[in-house]
């Protein structure tokens, strides 16, 4: 006998360990004899009441869900208006929660998500739904405030610091008559977090990255490309590693390209290869670039197992501060000491999550704004330490499992989603 | 007391495995007892005599080269001219190997430096210097004739295809509001080898990549814009591989970077991109793009077990070949069978290697010129099959070793390589 209905749903960008926090919620859900229905591409699906009912799902499934990447059940970009501009949302977001006599509400997002779970638990009980929310962290960008990392941070870091190590060491074996320069850009919006990751690679001023171009440090051509000159010099050749988010002086993004997402962000690419080019024009080098795009927040191959074991922790707690009855809370990371590396997770308001944007510290950040300090490597080295590798098949490949997905019968009318 | 010495060098675009290939001659020697020098950059360090002096290295050294990326050496891209053009650079060839008793010369490489290990062959015979040289195979781009496959190719192969599958569960989960086509730019100048490999991550057609567009076959925009249309309307998304070399149908590439190799090569980079933001202009889909370049032929972390095994079977067998006498040949994989999947090292004579681009069989190649078939699946699976992990350290990063490279005395004037 089910003690109640849990729904869950992944929001916004997808990370290698987001599955990871879905199993944890969905093993734990059925440990304690709750139903799990997950929303198909998140909270349009569940406005569109489009359900996936996850018991068809065999425990096999949902172990290997753990070391799946990608968002099993579909994430999406879409951020709820405020009550006062689309009520009627709010409310055909009630109907169906009530339709499914759903009571737990856990939403696996980032800093929109957890603004929206916040306000979907605001307008429950104004409308006097008896519902629990809660927001489960998840983010690569690792700009959530009150946690001390976000899991999907510390893999997609993994896989940054590891990329820059192993591409420079084919760079140096290359400069003595080739390739002088590479530049690699990495994800992170408005925050360094997975530019600093790169750093990690580097244990000396002449290893890579030798040059880091932080999204806080507005971008002056001259001076970088007389420290590129100086490094080639020194070393024989230079990687820089570049956010996406790198900044012009007046605060333009150095490269725009061009469209915006649901929320109103600037969608940016290509900033890696403008460096790039800038490098080769104005210094001569030749160079190599790099954007590995979605690859660093999808390798699950290479996934930190500090990042897995937080992934399927914050999904654990969710489930149990659900069954506590803690409402408008978030399950967040509290690390207790840095070495030896000690953790543990404590709920936190979702009203303190929502929409703070966490960038990194001024003191991670090295005095010529290029590097990382002993502070930031203190934070990020325990993230990326250990692997979580999954099992691999006869073909060579990661054994990754799709869910059956099965839909659970409507019972309501159909609902378009207006502003889209 | 030394059987003799031996000098190995790198050259060309290095590899995830040409170092394991440099510990299997380094231990295969050892154990032989034959002395082992390494050129500094590959040929343009013998020339200069600035050969490094192995010996100097700890077996656990060479135990860790096994699983280091890159050319721990230093690799080169420089081709020698012809006796006629630059006799004065092969004489200068022979007094260094004369002047450290260079008895074997081992050149590790693809098809140009194939063909320099022969025409060094050729020369030191008609200087009546008693000297074998070997080739030994490297190439991600899986282009040499004569052997099944390259040592390097296997590893980039298994990086592209996990990497497509991993980024293709992304864009699968984002694909209802947000990415709907995903492009991921991949080497291979000339043959679709890698671009192939991708398709290995697709078991079905509605799998992801969905289109792969190789150098082979002429790109036709409105053909493709059609293919990549019908597939999001059946999918709901659409992940492309894109070959570096594909090329218009006059026979141009798409992108060119600008700049030529040191063999004159056009170098290119950019297609990714180019062909991703075709598709946002003129279908209107949200895209994102990934240009992993260097990283898809350092990624030692995700090597093959195969690849492994065989790039250090051909360094051990280029030093058994070398003290046979075997002089001109190729240690090169013959494929015995592909299921179960066995295969032997066997000599090939280097003047039916050298300068022979393999492309691409049209059997490997799917009907409408987008996918490969059955028969490229039989023969590309078993080289990513298998896994070859390096060590961890407790900083969350493989532990590659940086060699000593001790330098030997030089003996002679200083050489200034001319024409460079």
């Amino acid at each position: 006998m089910s003690k109640g209905t849990l729904l869950y749903a992944q929001s916004g960008g997808v990370t290698a360990v987001i599955n990871t926090t879905a199993a944890g919620v969905i093993a734990t859900a059925r440990a304690n004899g709750l139903k799990v229905l997950a929303g198909r591409n998140g909270i349009i699906g569940v406005l569109r009441e489009e359900l996936i009912d996850t018991s068809k799902e065999s425990p096999a499934a949902i172990r290997a869900l753990r070391h799946t990447p990608g968002g099993a059940f579909g994430s999406c970009r879409y951020k709820l208006k405020s009550l006062e501009e689309n009520r009627a949302q709010y409310e055909r977001l009630i109907d169906v929660l009530r339709a499914h006599d759903v009571r737990y509400f856990l939403y696996n997002g980032g800093n929109d998500s957890a603004d929206t779970a916040n306000k979907v638990s605001q307008i429950a009980a104004a409308f006097g739904y008896p519902l629990i929310c809660i927001g489960v962290p998840k983010t690569v960008d690792n700009d959530l405030a009150v946690t001390d990392t976000c899991p999907g941070f510390g893999s997609a870091a993994k896989y940054t610091a590891v990329s820059m190590l192993e591409a420079s060491l084919d760079v140096a074996s290359m400069s003595e008559s080739s390739t002088k320069v590479f530049v690699m850009e990495v994800m992170g919006r408005h925050a360094g977090w997975l530019a600093a990751a790169a750093g990690l690679a580097a244990k000396s001023p002449d290893e890579a990255p030798h040059i880091i171009l932080f999204p806080e440090i507005p971008f002056e051509e001259e001076k970088f490309l007389a420290a590129v000159d100086k490094v080639v010099k020194r070393v024989g050749w230079c990687s820089v590693a570049v956010s996406e988010g790198l900044r012009t002086p007046d605060g333009k993004f150095l490269a725009e390209a061009g469209g915006k997402d649901a929320f109103g962000h600037v969608q940016l690419g290509g900033v890696g290869p403008q460096i790039a080019q800038l490098v080769k024009s104005k210094l001569g080098y030749k160079q190599h670039w790099a954007v590995p795009d979605y690859l660093q927040r999808s390798a699950r191959h290479l996934a930190s197992k500090t990042d897995a074991d937080q992934a399927w922790a914050v999904g654990e707690a969710a489930v149990k501060y659900a069954l506590k009855g803690m409402n408008a809370v978030m399950p967040v990371i509290k690390r207790v000491s840095d070495a030896p590396f000690r953790w543990k997770i404590e709920p936190a308001p979702l009203s303190k999550v929502a929409n703070h944007e966490k960038t990194l510290p001024k003191n991670f950040i090295r005095k010529d704004g290029y590097g990382i300090t002993d502070k930031a490597r203190a934070y990020l080295e325990p993230l990326i330490r250990g692997e979580d590798v999954p099992p691999y098949g006869k073909d060579g490949l990661p054994v990754y499992v799709r869910l059956k997905n099965v839909p659970v019968k409507k019972k309501l009318a159909d609902y378009a989603i207006a502003d889209r």
